[in-house]
């Protein structure tokens, strides 16, 4: 069994349950006696290089469970995407403080790190073991089931089209939710877990998975808009021409780009509101709004699947117990056994990092612009319990005195 | 006591309590033997010249209890607003079906047509008992305490920038956030009711009870990034500037303006995209982003406050008792009377209709950026039970071994 320092560190956009993996791994650590000592790393990779730590040996496991139940990374996260440069001075840094357990919360980026920086302590022949944690709303890791983070995210945009789609009932027009997702579109495609009734929206969902073609776009709204007398849209922030580019990007005067050579996507209104201006200019429907749900869908206080916030807990846990009596480095997968029940594995590292899944052909309607019952099947255990519903009357109508 | 048939609508901007209203009204309708028949409108008074009407004596109590737990305007809304023509037809409609009350459920525009429909009714000699049902997020009603429906959009705004807040503290950077308030700041303002610790935002709060300039602005954004290394920002969608032109309105290509010629404000992420390219063009901060929250904080499912399902549900059975046992017509309004405690009373509908209530200073800081204790304790009582509570870490720093 494995002694010594750990250090633990939050990578990535935040999440709804991201502490809850902190607080898996703090704990968990906790009951080995010959684990010395519990540091965490604020701001990711950066609080590495800078030596910012904090000892989590001297936090109480009261105040743990609190910030636990809190979104965004209680840690500070950062953007930075480490090159091999940057992984060595990682390792010198756990070398330096004798850390030999390294834990690190986060995507495929994140995993891509713990990859090279597990590399390098192989090369140097020190005995370090490296451990991703999953997490991202993204649900785009390879080989896991899906990702702590994603099932809150999902609940929150289910939950927001479900009152986008009441509230377009009762002012019918057009509706367009722009929803996180670069590559991958599960996100978006929760929307619609929103959906009760026949006539409910989204009534159209368009996904990265899928080209975008603003006419086909247009004739699609047109259609259902004379079919429900109103049209509710979810669309990823990722739709893409047939070449590639984002819809977004041809849009925004200057290109913002991430340390991982990401387009800014997020942040901004402008993809909205240009499909509303294309709906109200070429199909003159008056009434037609966008929102953006932005920052909104992962870091929400007080929507949170209580499924999610399990998982998030036991794969930090995991991490630290494949550590302690494993034999190698990797990336902990949640792995579906029932339905619905997990297990944990544990990935090898290259077949994770730096890979993007998307969403299974399965999941995409025929149509291309709605999911199947396959992705319901796959999704609803994942919202947890106590999903709001939403209810109609069911009244008769009366008869007209005046017969207009 | 009145006897006959009962009229319900509702008109505006759906709300997430609208519902308990509704449901206020009927079933405490259904109570009294003497009321044969409970229609409800649909599409509000779109719906009372059209003859669209439902029975609702022959619906479920049990389903209409499913109902008014359910956001947004069960029997439709309308943004129609009836001039006197209009509001002769309405009349002519209730005379045509016998109905001895009308109840009309929506904000200060609603209360207008709720009075011009009362005098047109007088002038005919005809009893009707006309009532005007509280309902707007805007909390903007004269001689209300506060408004059924501001409490839970209240709630939502303050759920939203607690987590928008762990997010950017995460993740350091300039975070603006667009709330709903064509005049009156009071959802605005509630995005304070997400601070918790000293150093949390929003930092900065614009309300449209005070001028927006855009100089005194980025000098505020500037100090406030400089002392925190981050900035929340919660701004108004009515902010404007010396002579009141919406700021959001100088930017719209083409300014949609509703029947009651209010400019178009939501639906659109221009206005929070212009300040954050204010931010980075002039103060040179990289990461910057704008969420406008749209119409999640008027819809969202799931994000409640259990007040003001409460007094929503308590206005809409006032409402029946004040035209059963009352002489007058008149505006339903909360009354605060302990600490928190409510009664109703009716006011009369001139004191209300077509009126604007704004902040008043006191609740606003000397700085103009931010609110006061006086708001805090105004507000507090009415976001309800189990908001939640943001934690954070507080372990000790660990030395550095590297001396960086």
């Amino acid at each position: 069994m494995r002694s010594g320092k750990i250090l633990v560190a939050q990578g990535g956009g935040p999440t709804a349950v991201i502490n809850q993996s902190l607080a898996g791994v703090v704990l968990e650590a906790r009951r080995f006696p010959d684990i010395e000592r519990v540091y965490g790393a604020r701001h990711g990779v950066r609080g590495i290089v800078n030596e910012d730590f904090l000892d989590l040996t001297q936090e109480t496991s009261h105040n743990m469970e609190l910030v636990a139940n809190t979104p965004s990374s209680a840690l500070g996260s950062t953007r930075d995407k480490p090159d091999v440069k940057y992984c060595q001075d990682i390792f010198e840094v756990l070398r330096a403080h004798g850390i030999g357990s390294f834990f690190y919360i986060g995507g495929n980026d994140s995993a891509d790190t713990v990859r090279i920086v597990s590399a390098e302590a192989q090369k140097a022949g020190y005995p370090l073991r490296c451990i991703h944690v999953p997490k991202t709303i993204d649900n785009d890791l390879v080989g896991h089931d899906h990702t702590p983070g994603f099932p809150s995210a999902a609940r929150f945009v289910a939950q927001a089209f479900a009152g986008a789609n009441l509230d377009n009932a009762s002012l019918p027009g057009v509706y367009v939710g722009v929803v996180m997702g670069r590559h991958a579109g599960f996100l978006t495609a929760a929307s619609a877990m929103g959906r009760k009734f026949p006539d409910d929206g989204p009534h159209l969902i368009y996904l990265p998975e899928r080209t975008f073609a603003i006419d086909s776009f247009l004739a699609d709204v047109k259609t259902a808009y004379e079919r429900f007398g109103r049209c509710v849209i979810a669309v990823s922030e990722g739709i893409h021409d047939a070449s590639g580019a984002p819809i977004a990007s041809l849009l925004a005067k200057e290109v913002e780009r991430d340390a991982h050579g990401n387009v800014q996507l997020s942040g901004t209104g402008a993809l909205a509101d240009l499909l509303c201006e294309e709906i109200k200019s070429k199909l003159r429907i008056k009434r037609v709004r966008g929102d953006t749900f932005g920052y909104l869908q992962r870091s929400f206080i007080g929507c949170v699947s209580d499924v999610d916030q399990r998982e998030a807990r036991e794969a930090g846990e995991k991490a630290v117990q494949f550590a302690m009596w494993g034999e190698r480095d990797g990336s902990v997968a949640i792995k579906r056994i029932g339905d619905y029940a997990v297990d944990y594995e544990l990935l090898a590292l290259d077949a994770v990092a730096g890979k993007t899944r998307v969403m299974e052909d399965e999941f995409i309607s025929a149509s291309g612009t709605d999911i199947t019952d396959a992705f319901r099947r796959y999704l609803r255990p994942l919202l947890g319990s106590g999903m709001p519903d939403a209810f109609r009357l069911r009244a008769s109508p009366v008869a007209k005195v005046r017969g207009k």
